[in-house]
């Protein structure tokens, strides 16, 4: 403030903006105004005189939207990245993945390799993310150094884990990972991430449960993302999962399930009464020849879907853009009907929804007055988003993460003219390269 | 020549090298040398002294690969992209589609839009395509001033269609559209694209067959795209859409058949029997909710498969890149089985199976003494590129076309650094939204 003028921290200016905000229409010659780590004020320019601001962003030939939110994913897993592709589920899996994961996941390749997720996920414009994994501790300090807005779960199965060699004190770890976080940072929510109602006992899942509750933090759990394993809960308790979850009390607005593929109506029904929140994972589905989620039917029925990347190792990227661009044409297929998932739907699903699913609706997912300033700037002014008419079409079937040119996060600039403001790509990349070079298996 | 010295033109150091070749594996610190159209060597540097050239390419923490081969499209269609997404089939095709063609195609918009086209294909790494519309003289044009290399067909349906008003003349135009093209360059080959066997009657398809067939030159034809399709034809001919080619003698080596969706056992039998080439179009055909191709059936059967981007109004974009991975990942997750259409295979698809179809295969599509310089080098240093365990995966899962750096079009380099060398990309994309302007559907 000098004299009785306010000076702004950053004012982004021009180009088109998407709110997303139900019922706004993209607004052209935008200015975004934001005051610490908050919006100040969204409006069209109309050629007025920029406020007197610490830093302008223009934004012409661009559109400006909120971040994007990964539902589901477990950032270390990019130390995997097309180590073992193309292969039968149960061999990528024990011979591959788990073998890899028992000989190479250590604090070291968890926190280098979360940074490298963080790099992947910034540059392609993904400002919140939902993360479950072990050694969780070393991603919280990770994604603390990178800037990026966070719900990090320490991983929980019944079976000796990466930093856990007792499945006993599996949930002990969780609570004191929670205790050591919870009030880190406004960035950063701690949680637990229960691995599947399979590899989760009863007593375990419910124990999850109550401490999540205790700290009102979600719970992450996979589900029914093969039919074997569908099948195998059902044979299991009699139940199909979900109302085996149910059963156990532990289906409400907190729980976030990840793939939610082998589920029938009155599943589904289900989720959409208990206000549980899906993370919808679509090319991780598809690598692994997992199956098709309904999304389609999970939105009619009310169920709230966010949009996740999964692993590196199931993907292989963590770019939400490509990601929004295959659930929506997926869905079509799917059904034959190409008005389904349209462009706006899904990129609400990876901005507002994801926001919902992490219980964050209220702070980010849109562009507001008031709201956290999560924003990115992605550049038009390329052939292939040549030309615009529809700038909803063109960021899902059109652009990719390549295209985000700057991302704000919490009010503060991460990424600018795509070079790194908090993190050293070279350092880490190199790193990251030291620690594969070891791996083989 | 200097001397006894030969002075090479370009030589491409270091880098991973993916030559395409069957057997052949990566070689990593990779030299290919190029004089004047053609690759003169192909080896491992092992540190060597580089040879004596006008241009060295330096390519570590990069991929070198042959440049991909888009088998189906119309370039000019870039014009409408994003213009009408997300409406049934028959409302975006005769209530957006036709009338936007019938009022804004003119070669002016022709020649731009195909520019355009031009600019995003050499970006995103394709070095050849084949492309099928109308004002196929304008295309010719600009893919001539852009370097790059194509089969360029005159379109040819039953209907007045635009610089075609009466549909009597549209084989007359085809034809003096291919003598007109036949000996002007050789990186352009003119051709006939029937737009179906719905839409061309028998006469039509006889005649187009015909003169290509004279000129010993592909014909396209779109081929059971849609279920209706199908159905139609089987009703009108009591045949299945391809016994219906048959029985009129259209098929062999030089028919290629985009789409290619709703054929059963015997038809894909016969395809391979005869020797059709098929351009498979998995994007397009799921985002106008089309249908699945059995492409994994096609190539257990040995028909000749290449990748299709479709026009920019059913995709929305050239990347051949993420084209590769929906490929993969759809018929993965159709056949609930991870290890079909793997990287290699989709990869091979996008260079040599694409050259097979275009008939090119022994001068393009793979990285080998003697064959046209058509190579791409791609970026591998960043964050969604690291690490790298297998370059095949990484291109097909964890790149896009926005990671091309470098592109070699006959021995010329076409793009270096990101930028274009042949084409002013300012101008192109302004003079496209200028006309862009007008539009209004």
């Amino acid at each position: 403030m000098v004299g009785n003028k306010k000076i702004f921290d950053i004012v982004i200016e021009g180009g088109t903006l998407l709110t997303m905000v139900d019922g706004k229409e993209p607004m052209h010659g935008a200015r975004v105004i934001i005051s610490g780590d908050k919006i100040e004020e969204v409006s069209v320019s109309h050629n007025s005189p920029i406020p007197e601001t610490n830093e302008i962003i223009t934004a012409e030939n661009a559109i400006i939207l909120p971040g994007l939110i990964n539902t589901h994913g477990h950032s270390p897993m990019v130390l995997f990245r097309g180590m073992s592709d193309d292969l039968p589920l149960k061999k990528w899996l024990y011979e591959h993945i788990f073998p890899a994961e028992a000989k190479y996941i250590n604090p070291d390749t968890v926190y280098w390799a979360s940074l490298l997720a963080c790099l992947e996920m910034i540059a392609s414009g993904t400002t919140t993310f939902i993360d479950g994994y072990f050694f969780a501790n070393e991603i919280v300090k990770a994604i603390n150094k990178a800037g990026i807005r966070a719900l990090v779960a320490q991983g929980v199965i019944d079976f000796p884990a990466p930093g856990v060699p007792d499945p006993n004190k599996n949930l002990d770890v969780a609570l004191v990972f929670l205790e050591r976080w919870i009030h880190f940072s406004d960035l950063i929510t701690p949680g637990i991430f229960c691995h599947s109602p399979l590899t989760c006992s009863a007593k375990t899942l419910l124990r999850a449960y109550d401490i999540s509750s205790r700290f009102d933090f979600p719970l992450q759990t996979h589900l029914s993302e093969t039919h074997d394993e569908a099948k195998e809960i059902e044979k299991k308790t009699g139940l199909r999962p979900v109302f085996y979850l149910d059963d156990l009390g532990l289906l409400n607005s907190n729980l976030i399930a990840a793939h939610a593929i082998y589920l029938d109506e009155e599943e589904i029904d289900l989720l959409a009464k208990r206000c549980v929140k899906i993370a919808h994972c679509p090319e991780s589905n598809m690598k692994l020849g997992s199956g098709l989620a309904a999304v389609e039917k999970m939105l009619e029925k009310g169920v709230t879907v966010g949009l996740g990347t999964d692993g590196c190792a199931s993907n292989n990227n963590l770019d939400l853009f490509t990601e929004m661009d295959t659930a929506s044409k997926l869905a079509k297929v799917a059904n034959l009907d190409p008005t389904i998932i349209d462009a706006r739907t899904v990129l609400k699903m990876a901005t507002i929804g994801g926001a919902k699913v992490i219980g964050l609706e209220n702070r980010i997912g849109t562009i507001e007055t008031g709201k956290k300033a999560d924003i990115i700037i992605v550049d038009a002014n390329t052939p292939h988003m040549t030309p615009m008419y529809n700038p909803y079409s063109q960021l899902v079937y059109s652009a990719t993460g390549g295209d985000v040119r700057d991302v704000i996060i919490n009010g503060r600039i991460i990424y600018r003219d795509r070079r790194f403001t908090t993190l050293d790509s070279a350092e880490i990349m190199d790193e990251v390269k030291r620690l594969c070079r070891q791996i083989d298996i």
